[in-house]
């Protein structure tokens, strides 16, 4: 980790979780408060943007079929071009720990990207289960997988066992934010206090 | 990662998960469907060839007590000589993901290990730990160790860990496949799913 | 790993949990079994030794002012003091898995750390989230944050997934004792057998 003025979040959460939510209302209250500079980025918006700047593709669908190898190298840049920008800023991360696949749990964040990332605090998103289903039931606009219950939680588990190891990799810290059904105004706040708390 | 033809799979799962059941099942079903050359190896096998040849051991019980120096070694170049294997061809390591020995839970696929054999997928074969209970107190053909019902849980618990761990070393996607009592065809076809779904 | 002759054994345990009083009691008895020397070191003493006799800081305080990239330094250097004492000696580091921090669950034993100490066995000593709450709330002595049963059964758990993070990085084995009320003899007891067992 290099001693940068700013800060690296990485915010995670399964969807259904109210990440979006909870982090629009901390945004938002960040603003108000004069916090500094807040820079949002999605990861996966800046690895397209670098492979594209690359001409390796020129439409996010192509990003899936590039060889395995050249993947890696665009997420290493993506990250180490995040963690400059954490030079003098606040960078918020907003990714996934783990991504539901045919062929398992894929880590959004494997080695390579969290050593160049170098995190300070890793969030999870969380709620329970039963209202991470819910939730996703009552939204209808995105067209979302119909995972049960058990599944939802497993996903979760596994979820911060990945996140600790990314911790154990970069030193971060893992702070569990519960997001639980008329709670975001607090889990905002919890959020809140946290960009605060790192803010010297 | 380079970028081989030919895919890695580790398959790990409790004695009494059904691991073998399951993947004897799955590679007949590969080898009816005509899915190129699918290779089986146990990663202990390697190992233990890679120290005979070298003239470190004679038979497999001296590979304990080569120095941890030596031991690291070998389990990295028979973890090359796997990969090696799958620049061409589907490789499926038979092997486990944490050993329970009196000094606590020894991980089969440490760091050196998984970086070198830089798996696809790691597949959990799992079973509900009553029915794991059941089918090793059913087996009297090999000598056992008793473990309690929770116990089993626990180990079952602490693998996942330990496969996140190692999905987040090498990239690999971490897949449960249940094989619930019964249910061993289930499971052989998932198996079979995952294997098809990486073959391009 | 170098080949040491010694081993080093990471001792940790939430709050409450009884490591100090497991620990001791185990001490005692390898003292009266000559079982050669044991080194017993605390890990943030050493850092802070570290940092001293580097002219960094002149007392505890000031450690956590350090910049991170500094830490950093002194948590390697620290490591590999200890590791060094381990060529000989049986070395006992007292640490913590997870630090709770207001920024989240703080890594103990980071890669760096973990890959300079290269430790044979992490012991994790544990209870029940209840008693570990019950003797807490006992402990007038020292000024405990009050954590819900909840909390602490969370800790534990996120404990156990660091804990193999780390397993994976150094190839070490993860232990847990079980410390419950009244049963501090047997868990003293079972500590000793794993100093014994890797006494060679």
């Amino acid at each position: 980790m290099t001693d940068r003025q700013g800060k690296v979040f990485i915010l995670t959460g399964l969807p259904g979780s109210g990440k979006t939510t909870v982090l629009e209302a901390a945004l938002e209250t960040l603003k108000s408060l004069g916090l500094g500079e807040v820079v949002l980025v999605n990861y996966g918006t800046v690895m397209f943007e670098e492979a594209k700047s690359s001409g390796l593709v020129e439409n996010r669908d192509q990003m899936r079929s590039l060889p395995a190898e050249i993947q890696r190298k665009i997420q290493r840049s993506a990250a180490e071009k995040i963690a400059n920008m954490a030079r003098d800023k606040i960078v918020i991360v907003d990714t996934h720990m783990l991504i539901r696949t045919p062929e398992g749990f894929l880590p959004g964040l494997p080695m390579w990207v969290v050593e160049a990332l170098c995190p300070n605090i890793i969030i999870l998103v969380e709620a329970f289960p039963e209202e991470i289903a819910g939730r996703r039931s009552k939204d209808t606009t995105r067209n979302r997988d119909v995972e049960s219950v058990e599944d939802i939680n497993l996903h979760q588990q596994m979820c911060r066992s990945a996140a600790l190891a990314c911790a154990e990799i970069a030193g971060s810290t893992v702070k569990i934010i519960m997001n639980h059904d008329g709670k975001a105004k607090e889990a905002a706040a919890e959020t809140v206090k946290l960009f605060k708390s790192l803010k010297r």
